[in-house]
């Protein structure tokens, strides 16, 4: 692979990079929109990586045997699906639906495609999920390599600096990055234009082997890749020195990002680029893998029994921790992502299993989501976790991991104001609102032990993304080991047939609200108190029935501010029955230090606002 | 400054740092938490800061002529308010006060203190501050430097390195970064522990003046910070080699974050520092301002009257840059932050009317508010946009935003599927949600051109964080130029006393609504239709007054998912009416390219969707 390529293997290499240049400026010119100036700078680095250094199946794309490859600069999908055209996977014809309501060739990368890992587009985001597909790799032991394609406009994403120093820091030589520097962001130049000096050295300074190659020669991407291929103990970037619509209209000139072709230019610039054609170059054969891949292991992983009594005072995000060691002991998939928060989180439960699928991230939520979702695309069953407020760092990969379905665990432990005196840069009070707004997450909100070892099992077994809220205080526990616990159940913790209010509570506040049934009890007032547990799906069922036994009248209490929390979660079960008052109790303010249970008092969530809403209600 | 310092002087730095220690060993007792070992490795750099590098006014922390200063490593609050005291502001027994609840001085600092421009708690926000801050002086002209003084393990977060790469990028030398490099973090040593060469790589190919110093040698460090000043075109950083816990039990070690010294050693830990003092240093003399600030312009901005006429067709992100050109020429506080979108988002219109006021922020959205922060904090009235999903990237920016109630206004473009064919990557469809959960944020979502001409308009004049949501379609103008809009106002566009049901729209499902009207209308059926436009906060007499005249039915549709927008705003606002039934029409899934009104039809949000939500509501 290191010596001189024969010339059959050159001019099919040219002829591949000219004929996706070509597919690209056909079919969004077809669509009336796209990206084909991103697309023809990167044609010859996807010639080299597709039709020279990766070893891949092209009849089976989603082969786990096969070369990963992520397309992170996701606005060049056209030369991604001209790149499986090439490959013979897509029939040429199919690339003119680009775009269109009824193709899979959406505008940017879908995980609909059988090629694709991760939905891309948003930018910054391939490279933390190469390093975890790559980490997976390394944890089965399977020699597959990963590539990833970025823009160099995409680069100042802080992100991708993150997944940079992580993989470094891993030592990670199976992952093989490549920069596109094309010199031209959307709307002017990059930072460092084509300063390739510069860039060199910022990827040598964070411990990668960095390789700066002219990008339109595939003779020399083939030797770049061949030498990332052979670099050991560190990855490798191939940092390519392009220009933007290169053999397009405006080649090298800003103004032509995300602009297809002018009609009446097309035919004569497609005349061009088929007469660079070779011809000579054969038959593409293709570089298959050697090994099978490790095939996705099934079943739901179990815990086993929760080994907590009725009254024994533990912390919901202590049970967590355990219930993610019991899970790892039980199932080789379970793996877990730190952001060095581990000894609160206590995801060290999970390292003390087997500290080789306990990954330390650092302080950096983005690349620990990222390697995470890559992780998934490989069959791992990942929990990503830290406080609560800090997830919020990780929203657009949260985002993207709902777009392309990742099967992710998200634990967001320290919860609401009760974490007390840290104060409010550490509440998490809007965790709830930015997961459960997301159309496929699975949102559980366990108040006790039993219940958040339950509901780390269960986000375990579906497969989808998924996010558990947790909470620093401990909390005795209430259900018995053998009280079932899912998606879309609530608990009726207090019942009779004299309850005049619902009260619905969760994590902290179903305490909080167990202490008001007690109080109003004493007056003889009787209230339901419902556990919501499960914020997404929500049991609407017994929040129907518990409201309509309560005359319509429910409170809701939570430890978040009134937005897209539980209070609105019961609010939307109850939207069209009518005859319902719900009032809300949340967090309404900027919160700050102070004793968890002074902090409950101040902001209106406690026992004490309970009774004097229920009373309110009557 | 350069010279060695006087035996004094020097006798008197280290006794600050001494003392410093000793305020933080006994807050952190007296409040039974606390991070003590992150204060003690950072005590000779406070030192070398705030009583010899810095220069301010110790009785007027707020003025603006002083030297700014940002805590970025916000857990050593108690270093932070012990400098504070040795200056002379807080009395030494108010520091026994921290993180209790009627006392300012909470974990971490908060905006109430006069000398904290904003929250700091969530790791790596500081820089993009302090940025924001060093170019609003050079903005103004005025001579004051800024100061960062961060931990070794938050430079772990994407975002520094996303403000590393744009303070170089803009070259502003005023930036003097400290990072305390104490090798610990919360769980594990961090990546580079004291590879100090490393740190100084980085930053020097970032195209910062680095500068490795032993952090516990206040005469090196104030040197330093010599150099740093008199260093031109670009920003210095301090890389200060120090242990955490310096002075205090498990000095170096791992496994004292976050710990008051124990109980039943503080004592003699106290003696001990109290030993170390000289005692020779003198009276510390400050080294006050030399100019006043720039005091803040009051007012609000006026963008005059919108330019359009009835029946245009103009998108609302459009309007919005109009809008922005023109209030940047009436008003120079305005400023902008682009994310390499600024022809998408049309922040050009700034940049046309005064360049030195937009400031290209490339792809890092996180970076672009945190910038944009900074720049608020010295009285501009920044707007930071881009993409309404790629907000989702600087989520933790926006939640200190509200923390710190800092005056930054958001504007989101191409917010839903409405956009078409660049798919799910590119969509907003959660930035309601995130935005309006924070409950100080004011959450804008117009409709047509005079109504965002008017949005933006409003949050200018509004002092605290405002999000404005806007479209990629055109859609009609249907407001006269003295239709007045603001907070809390929704619009009743068609209304009659035989109205069955009320249909609340905004943005463009809006138009949608107003088709349905006149589908209905053909059938005889009236409803009534609003435009909801202010989310947060929502007009809940209009929603009530439309919902009682229409006996309680309503129909929201929404170009977002169904959490967290326009459907749980009214949902809220009626929860406690009774009588009232509410369909939410909203994107429940995963959307896909396509035509954006193919889409609309396909996710459930066209006209016919609310034609037959009214007609079943009926």
């Amino acid at each position: 692979m290191s010596d001189a390529l024969s010339r059959d293997t050159l001019a099919l290499l040219k002829d591949k990079a000219t004929m996706m240049r070509i597919h690209s400026v056909r079919s969004t010119n077809a669509a009336g929109s796209g990206h084909p100036t991103t697309c023809a700078s990167s044609a010859e680095i996807m010639s080299a990586l597709f039709f020279s250094a990766m070893r891949y199946d092209p009849k089976n794309p989603a082969d786990r045997a096969n070369d990963n490859f992520i397309l992170s600069k996701g606005h060049a999908a056209p030369v991604l699906y001209a790149a499986w055209c090439e490959a013979g996977l897509i029939p040429e014809a199919d690339l003119l639906n680009l775009r269109k309501i009824d193709s899979d060739l959406e505008g940017h990368p879908p995980t609909t495609l059988p090629f694709v890992d991760v939905a891309t587009g948003s930018l910054g985001q391939g490279l933390s999920v190469g390093l975890g597909m790559a980490l997976a790799a390394r944890l089965d032991g399977t020699p597959q390599r990963t590539y990833v394609l970025m823009g160099d406009g995409e680069i100042a994403e802080g992100s991708v600096w993150e997944a940079i120093q992580a993989a470094a820091e891993e030592g990670v030589d199976s992952l093989c990055a490549t920069v596109d520097v094309n010199r031209l962001g959307q709307s002017s130049p990059t930072m460092l234009e084509h300063d390739m000096d510069t860039h060199k050295a910022r990827w040598e300074a964070f411990g990668w082997h960095a390789i700066v190659v002219d990008g339109h020669d595939v003779e020399a991407l083939v030797a770049a890749y061949a030498e990332a291929a052979s670099t050991k103990g560190k990855p490798s970037v191939v940092l390519a020195k392009t220009f933007k619509g290169k053999g397009l209209p405006g080649e090298d000139e800003n103004g032509y990002h995300g602009k297809p072709v002018a009609s009446d230019q097309v035919e004569e610039v497609l005349k061009t680029l088929e007469g660079q054609l070779l011809k000579t170059g054969g038959e593409w054969v293709p570089n298959l893998p050697s090994a099978n891949g490790v095939a996705a292991a099934a079943g739901a992983p179990s815990a086993g029994p929760p080994p907590y009594a009725l009254g024994d005072l533990v912390a919901t995000r202590r049970a967590f921790g355990q219930a993610l060691g019991a899970l790892a002991k039980a199932d080789s998939r379970i793996v877990a992502v730190d952001a060095d928060v581990k000894n609160s989180t206590f995801t060290q439960d999970l390292e003390d299993v087997d500290s080789s699928r306990f990954f330390q991230g650092f302080i950096a939520e983005q690349n620990m989501v990222g390697t995470a979702m890559g992780l998934a695309c490989r069959g791992k069953i990942p929990f990503a976790s830290t406080f609560a407020c800090f997830l919020t760092r990780a929203y657009d990969f949260v985002r993207m991991a709902a777009i392309s379905q990742t099967n992710i665990k998200l634990v967001g432990t320290h919860a609401g104001i009760s974490i007390g005196e840290d104060g409010p840069s550490q509440m998490g009070l809007e965790d709830l609102a930015m997961t459960s707004v997301e159309p496929n997450y699975t949102v559980l909100y366990p108040s006790e032990a039993v219940s958040a070892w339950r509901a780390i099992e269960a986000v375990a077994a579906i497969d989808g993304p998924c996010y558990v809220r947790t909470s620093r205080p401990n909390t005795p526990v209430i259900y018995g080991p053998d009280e079932e616990f899912g998606p879309g159940i609530a608990k009726v913790v207090k019942q009779s047939d004299a309850d005049q209010v619902t009260v619905v509570g969760a994590g902290v506040t179903l305490f909080e609200a167990l202490k008001a049934y007690d109080e109003l009890a004493k007056e003889g007032i009787a209230i339901r108190v419902i556990d919501l547990f499960s914020i997404r799906p929500v049991d609407k069922d017994t929040l129907v029935v518990a409201a309509k036994a309560t005359n319509g009248k429910v409170v809701t209490v939570e430890d978040h501010y009134p937005v897209g929390g539980v209070g609105d979660a019961v609010l939307s079960a109850l939207a069209e029955e009518g005859n319902v008052k719900v009032r809300k109790l949340a967090v309404c303010e900027i919160a700050r230090s102070g004793p968890s249970a002074v902090l409950l008092e101040k902001y209106g969530i406690s026992a004490s606002h309970v009774v004097a809403a229920v009373k309110d209600m009557l």
